[in-house]
């Protein structure tokens, strides 16, 4: 049986400026599940992640909007929320993207919760802003009343709220999850799982409680794979392949790898802090942990980089 | 094994008049769930499903005030993230409900598409109020973009948006549920599913298509019960049974009756419309495709009537 993870980046599903509606964001998935549906027909049972950032943005908007008139949820519910909403849209495109390439299978999507360490540095000093942007006053406001940290953007002119962004070291639901993709005699199920880097919560005594936090959705996708067993890991972003020197004149695609070759570039600072190289940290704990091969590769070129043909692949 | 497919009301989450907080929101959760925690503590496993009236309200209020910055979703798309929502705050309190009970269980939500007749009658008459008020100006704007029907709130003094109650016909994420409970040695999960009557969707050709309407979360429980093949459905309510002359100076309570002395006494008009009258509806559907005992009692009570000596158990 062949298995992967599979994270999608937020590109898949909603291009930079396009607007945030749900015919645009369907549009989008379409044409990126029909690759993935290629990848299942192939022989491939999957667990798909994807990531939430203009969409969780969206929500906190709307509730900054209403909220004179309706008590906001806080961000760990927001992020539950485009869950919701992420999850049963691409469940409703992959379905179709499936009955077209003439396979069957239900896409159940899990919800699920990321576990973050309480004394992770990163609540010492939050650095990703979300939602909407603020005013001098509405800042005050939102400090006395929230205790919410914020950041000016000098080049949109305006204060935005930033929160922590800590490292995932566990998954709660991955039991589950993974009785869904290697339970049944032939996997029924697609899964997909973790969406948007998961739910922040920290564990106290077997519960757990939720954090005003956002967790990187590769990094999430790589403890989740490594939970589930899972050998292959496969992150699709917009670019065919990690690069070295990718600010140069001559940019050099990296095609097959390994985790020792890869740490290296990635200490001489050769990826992209918040682009590549949370992919390329995702791809070596995934290794260091049990995994076997990482794929990083577009959407367009899954089915080559499957192959070897394409694509950044990584190995221990 | 002892399992059951459970539904709790929307008053388990929130009271009439209660501002919709979090933290108002969890309060009544951590005490619905203390019961349920003991329910699975004394050897059920469960299912639970539960309403989002209020909820997927808001959802739709905060989309509304947001219409002018921000494209609004469709009210399918708005249960899916009520789902969401709700499925991650139960999870929470549900988890320490366990914990103070001495049980590690691992709660996991499916995201859950209800499939509803796309020739069902309710879709030629919307009835069923959602969202925010809106004025005459507002609803011949939204008639003309949106295509909506409105209906006037006499009492409240406004129009609100109607869209129809189609009946549950099947659930698409019902193996996976079932797997998740019926599947291990030990089943590790308590499944949160069908959150708010599902998402509604039509099937065609083996994909499915959302529709903007709502389903009862009692029938669509009842639906997911059969499919996942249950014998126990309980559904908890405010009161401790369903009664006889409800309205009269003499209600009396029903103890233990059977399907065809409720379909009679549902015949008869015993029932209020859109409260008891939908309970008495799932549970009969529940009995005549598989089910063995249907309970109605308020949740208070859940752990006396599952020992007989409260509530209304209504047998084949």
């Amino acid at each position: 049986m062949k298995t992967a993870v599979v994270a999608i980046g937020g590109n898949a599903i909603l291009k930079a400026g396009e607007e945030a509606s749900f015919a645009n964001q369907m549009r989008n998935l379409q044409s990126t599940c029909a690759h993935l549906a290629r990848m299942i027909r192939s022989g491939y049972d999957i667990v798909l992640t994807h990531g939430n950032g203009p969409q969780v943005g969206n929500i906190l908007i709307q509730n900054d909007l209403a909220r004179k008139k309706l008590p906001s949820m806080p961000l760990d519910v927001c992020v539950a929320e485009s869950q919701g909403q992420l999850g049963y849209m691409i469940q409703q495109a992959l379905t179709e993207a499936l009955i077209k390439e003439g396979v069957r299978k239900v896409v159940t999507c899990v919800l699920t919760r990321v576990i973050v360490d309480p004394d992770d540095p990163a609540f010492e000093q939050p650095t990703k802003p979300v939602g909407p942007f603020y005013d001098g006053e509405e800042v005050a406001e939102l400090k006395s009343t929230h205790n919410w940290d914020f950041a000016i953007d000098e080049k949109r002119g305006g204060y935005r709220r930033v929160v922590p962004s800590p490292r995932p070291i566990g998954i709660v639901e991955f039991s589950g999850i993974r009785r869904l993709v290697f339970g049944g005699e032939n996997q029924a199920e697609v899964v997909i799982a973790s969406g948007g880097g998961g739910i922040p919560v920290v564990e106290r005594g077997g519960f757990y409680t939720g954090v005003e936090a956002v967790v990187d959705k590769d990094l999430a996708a790589a403890v989740l794979a490594v939970k589930v067993q899972e050998k292959l890991f496969v992150m699709l972003t917009d670019v065919d392949n990690a690069f070295l020197d990718y600010h140069s004149k001559n940019p050099r695609p990296l095609g097959r790898t390994t985790a020792a070759e890869m740490r290296e570039h990635l200490e001489r600072g050769q990826f992209g802090a918040g682009s590549m190289a949370p992919k390329v940290e995702a791809a070596l704990y995934f290794l260091a942990n049990g995994g076997e091969r990482a794929i990083i590769t577009s959407t367009e070129k899954i089915d080559q980089a499957l192959e070897g043909r394409a694509g950044t692949l990584i190995v221990r």
